[in-house]
């Protein structure tokens, strides 16, 4: 094992906090290019592979049948910040598919909930996704009530595309639960870097599954405010790049992110969690790899401003 | 150096995240009784010290001057919610010294202004530290413009306090800027601990300090929603405890806490400056040096609910 990242907060002339953080760059075929940290991580790689839990919905013909386009499988790969535009958005795929919010199982963040009693299901960061799973179940003519389920249909399929694109055998009975509901399996954080690179390059995935991952692709690059929102990272680095980066947070301090041109994948995890520091992280592997310093998407996270804007502290990697 | 304390995050058989954890038992001479990883790291104190940066606003008599009341100096200890009546007493409170919002120089959090454009510098966390020391600026005759500066004689007041009360020198070129602007000073965590135990147990202060800390902590206890708010673990501890414990958390993981009838204080600094971590981590510490576990309390914070209410995660102390 190599040495970790170390991500760390520095105040004035100290360091506040550290941040031990893993890292893992690899190709389609599983072989690891680069590391940082632990390779093998155990790592329950949350919303990042959204976009890997989004394959179904155009493999199985569910999103052509209902005519999805950018907007919707942007929305299917996001977590978004519940913002008007993306609930409205929501809203209406919902009642394309004969759906409504309440047929989504997500629930609603409690921090939504503060602001807005009366904020719908629609408003969660994961309801893109989940009207996603509703449009397969839809599509599959299955009963949609408990599509969060580990036994139903859609899950299956997800399951199933999670397992071959990883590369890894999921046994349900490691799962935990996501936020949302759904199960999370644990697995090597390099393969999740592994199913990463096969998003942007997947010469090795069979055509129905290239042709999914091309189109989920290009609509993240299409519409990236859907994929996550106002100010947030993926939004920020998917319009910054226009296509030479892919990338997707998930709770708990992991990134997965995609050098398509180089045929990269790239998988992170703060040991701790942490987002600003898996975020900083990206920025330090990202120039690594790709050989340019993408300052105008990182340097706003790495300069840390108080609420009057005065300049209070910095988040850096450690020169190693 | 012991071991530190491993808070750990599991989420079904698996462990997701983990935080490394320092935390000192010590007394008001200093003396260290228990300690788990580093007593000596250097640690920013951030809010978890505001019961001491309220000394002066008592010791110099400005209270009295103003004729303030537990709720006031509840808040010149707090980092709260910016709840409504939290938001209203600091108005009140900056009234009677006629001042304004306007007069606060912290600024206001941008989840509050996202919320409320119009929310004021009042429903900042810190503004009833802040409304203190325009309080003793007040009372002072001094301008109360640049109140924040390290130069200002309310913040030499703050200083004395907090070195003298942390046996420590606190060299103004080794201060960072906090969140609300006023300077933090960094130091060793077990000198946090030593001025912990004199808030609870002054026997060693002089007799004007004895006397502000009584009242604060009397203020704390009688008052605690005004030091944190709905949902928070220094409203919920300092309630149920009723006396017996008193705590106030600081940013990036820092906890402090008092057991006066042990004569005992603590300071918890969660490496990775995680809050939920350095919680459970002292609800850990409480048991260890009261023989009590204060479950109604803590578990709420170990077991984590998704959005829809399921158990999906727990928070534990790894065992030794």
């Amino acid at each position: 094992m190599t040495e970790p990242l170390m991500v760390e907060l520095w105040r004035g002339p100290h360091v506040e906090s550290r941040h031990v953080v893993h890292a893992v760059v690899a190709d389609v075929e599983g072989n690891v290019t680069r590391c940082w940290g632990d390779p093998d991580r155990l790592t329950h790689p949350r919303s990042a592979v959204k976009p890997l839990q989004a394959l179904p919905l155009v493999e199985t013909g569910a999103a052509d049948a209902f005519d999805l386009g950018p907007v919707q499988l942007a929305l299917a790969c996001a977590s978004h910040n519940g913002e008007p535009g993306h609930v409205a958005a929501v809203d209406a795929w919902l009642t394309r598919i004969g759906c409504t919010a309440d047929d989504l199982e997500c629930g609603v963040e409690q921090a939504h909930r503060d602001v807005d009693p009366g904020a719908t299901a629609a408003r969660n960061n994961c309801s893109g996704k989940h009207a996603g799973f509703l449009t397969v179940a839809r599509h599959l003519g299955v009963d949609t009530a408990g599509y969060i389920q580990p036994g139903h249909p859609v899950q299956e399929l997800v399951r199933a595309a999670l397992a071959e694109t990883t590369r890894t055998a999921l046994d349900p009975a490691e799962a935990g639960i996501d936020g949302c509901g759904i199960p999370v399996h644990p697995m090597p954080l390099h393969a999740i870097a592994t199913a990463a690179a096969g998003f942007g390059t997947p010469t090795e995935w069979p055509p129905a599954r290239v042709d999914a991952a091309r189109r989920l692709a290009a609509a993240m690059v299409a519409e990236p405010w859907f994929v996550a929102g106002t100010g947030r990272l993926c939004t920020d680095l998917l319009a910054a790049a226009d296509g030479e980066v892919l990338v997707k947070t998930g709770a708990e301090g992991v990134q997965l992110a995609v050098v398509p041109r180089l045929g990269l994948g790239i998988a992170i995890k703060a040991e701790d969690g942490s987002r600003p520091a898996s975020e900083v992280a990206l920025g330090h592997v990202l120039a690594e790899v790709e050989g340019t310093d993408r300052t105008e998407v990182f340097d706003p996270r790495r300069r840390i401003t108080n609420h009057v804007g005065t300049h209070v502290a910095d988040l850096r990697v450690a020169p190693t």
